[in-house]
């Protein structure tokens, strides 16, 4: 008989903890034992798993006794403040928040691209930022045989990753907005703003020094440079990114295009005849990252240029997370 | 006395159209005698023109009969069936299509950019594309100190690029989505593609090349690069440009900033403390292109970013039209 593990998911009600839960029954997770856990405010709701009712719990110091598995998908705070009770109590930790990802020793583990990086850790494994897992996905192949110099990268971020309560408003706005013809001041609706995560001295957000450092831990090589501009824009969930990038050596196109081919958990999805690439609404809900129009730079040498959508959710959150636990029980 | 003038309207029903009317009246357009012009299918409708009803008429070889200044808001088809029969009668056409811009003879106009090249033209003027504009405004000063090596350019474009059926568009499965929460198969509503111009054999869409020659001339020169990545995005009005620009000389950014703000018609709105940045809500209706977060780009030498804002139907179209009719009758 197969192992079967004990799973907790913390942030059970949130966003990424739905997916997470989802994700867990879809691709027969070997559970013996699943615990959800989530704040005060949702402790007590149930909510299912393979048909069966499971009781939310409010998360506490004794939460993950005889826990092998954890899924975090709180914000950091959160998990700064709970990680380390569960390791603790001998549980691995796969925290999906920027937490311990710059961590030394946490591994930051995107499994088709650093899978083996899970070899060493001492019980946290983070999952990277939803901008950046979709980034590196269709390029890491890329990387390795022509080596990225620099990612300029522009974002067209969907309103999922600013959690349950930012898409809530989106629709809510939009109702209003086509109602009465009357907008909020500064309003989300038919609007789009950059992204409004804290600001660095250099004129960064964060979302965008992630993209950065990131990316280094990721493909392991701190010389690669990485500017993003990060978007919110009106769409409900999936990201889409539009990337720029400089490879060392030279390259054709056709050998990019067959090198994304070959990536597992990527689709090529381009129709230049009738001018069709991957759109949200072709991402939302899919395991794969899309990307398509991929091309030469014509504005200077050695640079392609690709369009890459795929869901915030799933490979950008939820479905990464798994993959990183499935790797662990092989 | 001072002059005034015969003045046509071509679409005057079209969105530009309509916002030519409106400049006109609200500028005080020294007119003597307004006509509008359309397709079949709208002529016989009246428009209002200082509270005075004119009936749209058919255009026609005769429509341009003692007529000073012709505003062509039409699709490029149309101008160039027309604009040589305004020609013959001595009219002057301002073409906000794409039909000419490139022709010799033809100057591509932003008064407050290049407004000296109006001094020598045969009859047509050409306004630039919207994004074109709008990208321009908050740069062009910049170049004359710096000058701009490579422009690599992302837009976030609005609906009322397409005109008024694809704002309608936007708002009917908006509205479609709201309800039933079903959409159409790749739809616009909480969606965004890349823009459907025609596509080129170097895997850029017109729209995009666009950028690129159209900058090249109005900022007579032809060393620069540009590389675009133009996105319709479920916004009404108002197109965003996040822009990565290399210049030749070294620079401090405060110095840039210096140069934005002595820059007409363009307004820097910028609030790193509050992470507050010009949204297409903030310019919409307004005649100023805004722009903001103008930072050095942390991965590389001599390049900054800069994030740009436009009224795509007013700077971007109309209001440029106008601006352009105004230098010609100083």
């Amino acid at each position: 008989m197969s192992t079967k593990y004990n799973v907790a998911v913390v942030g059970a009600t949130g966003l990424v903890g739905q997916e997470v839960i989802s994700i867990l029954e879809k691709r027969k997770f070997p559970i013996k034992k699943v615990s959800f856990f989530a704040s005060t405010k949702s402790s007590g709701k149930t909510l299912l798993f393979n048909g069966e009712k499971i009781e939310v719990q409010e998360l506490n110091e004794a939460s993950f006794k005889n826990t092998d598995f954890a899924f975090f998908c709180v914000s950091s705070d959160i998990s700064k403040r709970f990680a380390k009770m569960a390791i603790d109590e001998k549980c691995t930790v796969i925290d999906s928040s920027s937490a311990f990802r710059q961590e030394k020793g946490v591994p930051l583990v995107i499994p088709e691209i650093n899978g083996e990086a899970l070899k060493e850790h001492s019980g946290i494994i983070a999952s990277p930022n939803c901008s950046t897992s979709i980034l590196l996905m269709p390029i890491h192949l890329i990387h390795k045989k022509y080596k990225i110099k620099r990612i300029i990268a522009s974002t067209y971020q969907a309103a999922s990753g600013g959690g349950i309560e930012l898409m809530e408003r989106l629709l809510k706005e939009s109702e209003e907005f086509l109602k009465t013809g009357k907008s909020a001041n500064n309003p989300y609706a038919f609007n789009l703003f950059l992204h409004n995560s804290p600001m660095q001295q250099n004129g960064y957000n964060e979302e965008e020094h992630k993209m950065l450092v990131e990316t280094r831990k990721i493909l392991e090589d701190d010389s690669i440079q990485v500017t993003a501009n990060c978007v919110r824009v009106p769409i409900l969930r999936a990201h889409s990114i539009y990337a720029n990038i400089e490879l060392e050596k030279p390259f054709i196109i056709n050998d990019l295009k067959n090198l994304i081919e070959q990536t597992d958990g990527v689709k090529l999805m381009e129709d230049f005849k009738n001018n069709r690439f991957p759109t949200p609404f072709d991402a939302t809900s899919k395991d794969e990252v899309f990307c398509g129009r991929v091309r030469m730079d014509a504005s200077s040498n050695n640079i392609f240029e690709i369009w890459i959508v795929g869901d915030q959710l799933l490979k950008g959150a939820a479905l990464n997370a798994i993959q990183i636990a499935e790797k662990l029980i092989i």
